[in-house]
């Protein structure tokens, strides 16, 4: 299949779209600043973030069930308070700050991009964020999603195969008439292991400055682009 | 929970949000009349319509497998075709007509009154028809959901319980927090059971001129409305 048959777009989100370092440490500081903690928030941010692919790993080789992304995230923002010295919080005021995840901000060039390419394409997030958590976030964030598929409703987290290819079918569409978008070249290895076409946006400041984030290098993708209306241009949006 | 603690309206779709008669009967008059067969494409649509709930009541009661409403609407088809007369067409053909489903025209209301009804609400689709089905005819009828829900997601047809069930649980909803809008009374008693909100919408000219169409008399549902701009309006959107 050629690159004009792509109908759909799937969306890496984390990193891709949203800018998830900033926008965690805003909101710890904005929470946990008035309740007298001052700390390197973005530090934090980071901190949570390591927590991530390891607590997925647990559900992927089966060491335990499905669970959602919002509550491996709790789970680990519970083990990641007493690290910074913050304690006291309720069960509530955990809740609203896990929810932080859902309450990030685009990337300055995500709203214009998406917007150009929903023009020609199905958009489709295929993340490993949990329902609720991307449908929150695009409401926040003004995101144009056609649809919200991905590790929940395929209930496998990618890059498990399943993820991919789940999603690929309730859209009804072969592997090669979806386009994977990320910031992340394992992803896209994972998506092209599937059948699926590639598209890396890089972000390099998705780690923050001066911080090392992925490239294409040494990778084939399809397109690849430097934001998503880049993107468009390139997919003749 | 009060009416003012709904966060997401759940929308059935065929007769509530689409005008399914109409737009397959124009569908079908316009790839079969090229062809040389003249009908009685409303009569064509009844009755394709009619043989859907006796298809989805097998996969309910589980005489057969999950099925895709896609799939279910290709079975019923090509049992319908031979009815009319109508012999010959090829396996694309038949595809292509099936998917007259994907290309039906909203009410005259359904943009303008989702539009309003988005700026406060999760819109979400809970509807019978498969995923790619939706999705398609959102982009070709400009219906703007922000997730697409409802029975494959859930694997279970309305009015099974999972299928409203599974639907708020995606959300990370309440029941109480989802409120069911529809034009048909027994799609909402059945979310009324699972502790659904209810909004009834009339669409008089579902079935046609002059034929009756469900309404919302001798229930007590939440909202009754005549369109979605007046849902909008009883919503304070």
């Amino acid at each position: 299949m050629a690159i004009s048959d792509v109908k759909a777009l799937t969306f890496d989100v984390f990193g891709t779209v949203v800018n998830w370092r900033d926008s965690i440490a805003r909101e710890a500081k904005a929470f946990l600043g008035p309740k007298g903690y001052e700390k390197d928030w973005r530090d934090f941010a980071d901190k949570w973030r390591a927590r991530y692919q390891p607590a997925m790993a647990k559900v992927r080789n089966g060491e335990r069930p499905w669970t959602r992304l919002d509550d491996l995230h709790r789970e680990n923002l519970v083990e990641l308070l007493p690290e910074f010295g913050i304690a006291g919080l309720s069960e509530a005021e955990i809740d609203h700050l896990n929810r932080a995840w859902h309450r990030l901000d685009g990337w300055p060039d995500s709203v214009e991009g998406l917007t150009r390419l929903k023009r020609k394409y199905i958009l489709a997030t295929l993340s490993n964020g949990n329902v609720a958590l991307i449908v929150n976030m695009a409401k926040f964030a003004g995101l144009p999603w056609d649809a919200i598929l991905g590790a929940e409703v395929a209930q496998a987290y990618k890059p498990l195969p399943e993820a991919y290819d789940r999603s690929a079918r309730l859209l009804d569409l072969a592997p090669g008439q979806c386009m994977m978008v990320a910031a992340h070249s394992g992803d896209l290895v994972a998506a092209r292991g599937r059948g699926f076409r590639t598209a890396f946006v890089s972000r390099p400041l998705e780690h923050g400055p001066g911080r090392a984030a992925d490239t294409a290098a040494g990778h084939d993708f399809d397109v690849v682009a430097d934001s998503f209306i880049d993107l468009a241009a390139k997919l003749g949006c």
